[in-house]
C-alpha cells in the first residue's frame, strides 16, 4: 500500500525535522558511556547498542535492560509516565524476541501525589502486560521526581533478535499498532496500549517472540523516542549499514482526521511499534503475523552498504544521517 | 571475643541514635510501593523485603535487584558514588548467595564533569568485582545528577539465602571486612573495597555463595545504609521475628584510633558486611569461612519469637524497634 503524504512534505523538510528532533539528538551522549566501561565478560553475547543485553547462562539467554522516562512526561502526567516506564521496558525485551519475566523500579519522589499516580500507572501496565514488579529502590527525599525501570527476560540465544545484524539487501519492515490515539498528555505519544485488552497486548508482544523462534528477521528494534526513522538510524548505526526507505510506504493512521502532519507522525513514540530487517522471501509471513495481532506492517525499503539513511518521496531523496560522519548514539565515531 | 564499648555508651542512647538515623527512617515509604503492585506471578519465589527478587526459570533461579545512591553522596564525591552504585548492587546479589552476572545503569546528568567521575567510579568497581555493565539508560538533560544501577544474578533456588527465613532460636552473626578506612568523602562509609585486590573482593563475595551451597545459614542480608542494627531490624521485619543482641560482641575496628564513638560505627555502611542467622551448630564453620576471606565475623545474639529488636550491654537492655507497632520498611503494618 502507498500512502499520500501531504503537499508540503518534502524529503528535505522531513530529514531536517528528524535530525533536529530532541528525541534523536539526546541519544548522542550514549557513546561516552559505552566507552567508559572497560570490564568485559565472555558471557555477554551482545550489550550496548541493543535494546537489551544478552547474557549467556548455559544453554539459556538472559536479557537485561533499563529504561527511564523523560522528566517532562513525569511532570505532565505522572500516571502515564508510570505506565510508559513499564511499557518501554517490556518493549525492550520484546524487541529482542524475548519473554519479559520481572521488573524492578527506581523511584525518586518529591511529591506524594505524583508518587501515588506513578505507582498506579506502573501497576496498571504491569497487570496489562503480565510482568510483575518484584522490587526496586526508593529515593524518598529527592528534590525531583523520576521513574526508571529495569527488566529481566529470557530468550533462546539462537532465537534472539539483535540490532547489529542487518545485512545489505535486506528489506526494511515497519510495524505499528495503528488502532490508537494521540495521548492527551503528550502529543508525541501514539497510545494504543491503554486501549487494548491484556490479551491483545500480550499477543502483540508475542509476535516478536514468534519472529525470533521462526528466524524470520535479520535484525529488529522497538520504535522509541527517536520515532520510526530515528530508530532505523540507530539500528543502522549498530549494524554499520545504510538504508533507503520510501516515506509513502510507512504505515500511518488517518493523519488528516488527527490533524497532524506526516512530520509529526514519524517522530511519534508508538505504543507498539517495531522496525525490522528481513530477507525478501520472509516479508509476507512477517507482515501476516503482525496483522493477525491487529497491527499494520509494511515493507518500506532496503538495507545497503552505504552509511546513509536516505528517505525518498515523489522521486526526490535526501540523506537524513550520514552515519560515517556522525552517529546518532556516537557508538563508533566519537 | 568481647569488646569494650566506650564509657558513655548506653543501650538507650544507641537505640535512640539508630531509630532517628536517616538511613533507617528513609526506608519507611517502601511499604506503600510494595502494596501498589497487584500483579503477581507464580514464577516469583521471593520479591519485596529481600535484597534481590528470586525468579524461577525452570531449574534455575534468576536474581534481579536495583539500588541507587543518595544524592548527597553524588554531590560530595561522584567517583565514590559511581563506585558505590556498583558495590551495593553486587552486595544485593551476594547477600542472596548468588553469582552476579551483569548490570545496567541509569544515569541522570546535569554536569559533564560529574558524569565523567561517576562513570570512572563505576568502571573501576565493575572491573574489581568482575561484573560487566552491559547497558542502561541516559537522561542527558536533567537538572539533577543521579546514578542508579540494576543487577542480574543467578543462584540455584534451593541454595538461595533469603531475609524472611530466620527462625526463633537461630544465632545472629555479623560479618565485616574490618581492614578498611572511614571514607574521606563520607564519614558513614566504611571503605574496605577500594583497598582490596579484585581477588580478595571476589573471594569475600564468594563466601556468601559458599554459605548458600553448604546450606549453613537460615537467613541473611547485606549490611547497608541502616547499619548493622538497622539492617538486622529489616531482616526481623521480613522474617516477622525478634532478636536480642549484645553490643559488646559486634565486630569493630579500633574505634579510638579512628576517633569515632560506637554509635557511629553501628550506623556505618561497610564496604563488605553481612548479617546472618544460623543454627548454633553451623556458627563456627560460618565464622571460619569469613575469616579465610580476610573478614571478621561473630555470634552477636539470637532470634526470638517476639517482635522486638533488643540490644544489651552491661546488664542493661533496650528495645530499638517494636516491629509489631511500626516496621522499618512498613511492609506489614502500614
Amino acid at each position: 500500500m502507498v500512502f499520500i503524504v501531504e503537499e508540503n512534505c518534502s524529503t528535505d523538510n522531513i530529514a531536517k525535522t528528524i535530525r533536529e528532533y530532541a528525541g534523536v539528538r539526546r541519544k548522542h551522549a550514549i557513546g561516552e558511556i559505552v566507552h567508559a566501561f572497560n570490564f568485559k565478560s565472555e558471557d555477554v553475547v551482545v550489550s550496548f547498542g541493543e535494546d537489551a543485553a544478552l547474557i549467556r547462562n548455559g544453554e539459556d539467554g538472559l536479557l537485561l535492560a533499563a529504561d527511564g522516562i523523560w522528566s517532562m512526561l513525569m511532570q505532565a502526567d505522572p500516571y502515564w509516565a508510570g505506565f510508559c516506564s513499564v511499557l518501554v521496558n517490556v518493549h525492550d525485551i520484546a524487541a529482542m524476541g524475548g519473554k519479559p519475566l520481572a521488573m524492578v523500579d527506581i523511584l525518586s519522589v518529591e511529591d506524594e501525589k505524583i508518587c501515588h499516580e506513578v505507582l498506579r500507572g506502573m501497576s496498571d501496565a504491569s497487570s496489562k502486560f503480565g510482568v510483575p514488579v518484584v522490587g526496586g529502590h526508593l529515593h524518598p527525599d529527592t528534590d525531583f521526581s523520576a521513574i526508571d525501570v529495569a527488566i529481566m527476560g529470557i530468550v533462546k540465544i539462537s532465537d534472539a533478535i539483535c540490532s547489529h545484524t542487518a545485512c545489505a539487501g535486506d528489506r526494511v519492515i515497519a510495524a505499528f499498532d495503528l488502532d490508537g490515539r494521540i495521548h492527551p498528555s503528550c502529543a508525541l505519544n501514539w497510545d494504543s496500549a491503554t486501549l487494548r485488552s491484556p490479551e491483545e497486548l500480550r499477543s502483540q508482544i508475542g509476535v516478536m517472540q514468534e519472529l525470533g523462534k521462526r528466524h524470520l528477521v535479520t535484525a529488529g528494534k522497538d520504535i522509541s523516542n527517536p520515532g520510526v526513522i530515528g530508530t532505523l538510524g540507530m539500528l543502522l548505526e549498530t549494524s554499520r549499514k545504510g538504508a533507503v526507505i520510501e516515506l509513502s510506504r510507512i504505515p500511518r493512521p488517518d493523519l488528516s482526521a488527527l490533524d497532524i502532519p506526516f512530520s509529526h507522525w514519524v517522530r511519534m513514540y508508538p505504543g507498539m511499534g517495531f522496525i525490522l530487517t528481513a530477507k525478501e522471501e520472509c516479508v509476507d509471513e512477517i507482515i501476516s503475523l503482525f496483522r493477525a495481532a491487529g497491527m499494520d506492517a509494511a515493507d518500506i525499503g532496503y538495507i545497503d552498504d552505504t552509511s546513509n539513511l536516505t528517505i525518498k518521496y515523489h522521486n526526490k531523496e535526501t540523506s537524513v544521517f550520514d552515519l560515517s560522519k556522525e552517529g546518532i548514539m556516537g557508538l563508533y565515531f566519537e
